[in-house]
């Protein structure tokens, strides 16, 4: 399915785009904004293929995420105002990417023969790590520890993309509804300020 | 030996336990505690298994590792209040923990035909640096490079370990006598606030 | 090429240095320093063997550079007042061993079978994530997102020095060649105070 393929790239994309912006915000330099660009949009792919042995790491094999990042610099070096005004476009591409990402990270963790709990972890890990690192390299608390119900929104699509799988469901289909349940659930949760907040009992 | 396997799953809560703890004081909600226990209790022997080559790492094939870090999540749900009552409790699983890690690491790190200093250092990663990437996470500076003589600990045990493995020791002993060294030197520091300050000559 | 080997040894301990002398400025205590200064000098080459497959990792294998870090502390710790008197010199060394560290890179990801760019891009890791993990481990923004041209050099002197090879240059030239563009540039760079913002267009 070459789609998933695109979609992948285009995930890419946004996610080096928000590490770019996330740069320009703290005054990095050129360097700093790829390297930024770099590990919030390839860095939940190599922490979960460092985990499950898949080296050479998936990307140095594929120039386009290079080049994806690349095209990222640029696009947020001449056309800033234009992304402002595309963040709503930018989010939508953001959350099917996280589905993707959450998809792929489960398929590729299949293939090793690891245990689908495991492979689910490894697609979340996908996901969000890459958000994760930017933020640590940034000198700020993961953003995803504390708002936003990211992650557990990769967990919902990542379990119902397992079900279908098991129980045979088309393999289209097995990949559409739950990038579908995952872009619904969080555009819901981003309007509704939705929280998961842990506040353990003081007994 | 199956006492080593249950003490390493011990090790795993107590860890998992100061992570999540770690998460509640920060204000992290369930993903972020569930993070950030997984990361402290399994950070350790994860960079570990990355240096050495041993790929998918450890706990991506025993299951049990994350059905210890789950409950971590659970036990500070419901019994936050009890575990503070636990606190000696939980310090003494932590310091039996550390000396279980460090020569786990040891004993695997050589099983990868590595040099046995290596295998110490591997033994001290094992057991301190899910500590490390916690406090990286939690945007502070890591507690073992400030305070408690918490790696020096593992040092003394791992080399103590490894002499008397050297020496032909009984192997059951070789494991005991060193983490009863890990223990009365970390108790005696603790109670003594020792520390190994580093302040160069002013020469 | 025995040179090579001796200035890669010497360029870790530099390293080492910067990172020990960076553990004195946050009064870590000893076990921090040695630390420090151990991911400082290893942190960019580990990281490279992780994500192009080499494990166990090359320092694993050659006790050499472990000693060059247990020397860095020795130095700080008894020669602190030499080493400050020594700046240029040290700055001279850290360097050459930017340079080194990149070409070393480079030789080791295309041994792996991988692409030119990717290799380049390996080397410039080599070369400046041992920094970064010293920086983040402190709790700092790392240095070469926002100051220096640190990497941007190693990336000149990277692709020089494919480009050397693919011209089919003599094998010493080709290595001495990028190491001087290096130092040349660099020392014009903090003469100048030179940098490379990255300002997006407000449009």
């Amino acid at each position: 399915m070459n789609l998933l393929y695109i979609i992948d790239l285009l995930g890419t994309l946004v996610f080096a785009i928000s590490g770019v912006l996330a740069a320009v915000e703290h005054k990095f330099d050129i360097v700093g904004a790829f390297i930024l660009g770099l590990v919030t949009a390839i860095g939940g792919g190599t922490l979960r293929d460092l985990l499950i042995g898949a080296t050479p790491v998936g990307w140095m094999t594929d120039l386009n995420y290079l080049i994806c990042i690349v095209c990222s610099i640029a696009l947020c070096f001449f056309m800033k105002g234009f992304l402002k005004k595309m963040r709503k476009g930018l989010f939508l591409f953001d959350t099917i990417g996280i589905g993707i990402f959450t998809i792929l990270g489960i398929q590729k963790t299949l293939s090793f023969g690891l245990n689908p709990i495991i492979a689910i972890l490894m697609g979340i890990v996908s996901a969000v790590f890459g958000g994760v690192i930017r933020d640590v390299l940034s000198n700020e608390i993961p953003l995803i520890f504390r708002k936003e119900i990211y992650a557990s929104v990769c967990l919902l699509g990542g379990v119902f993309y397992w079900l279908l799988t098991y129980l045979g469901c088309n393999y289209e289909l097995s990949i559409v509804l739950p990038i579908l349940l995952v872009v619904v659930i969080r555009v819901a949760a981003v309007k509704n300020d939705w929280q998961i907040p842990f506040r353990p009992l003081q007994n």
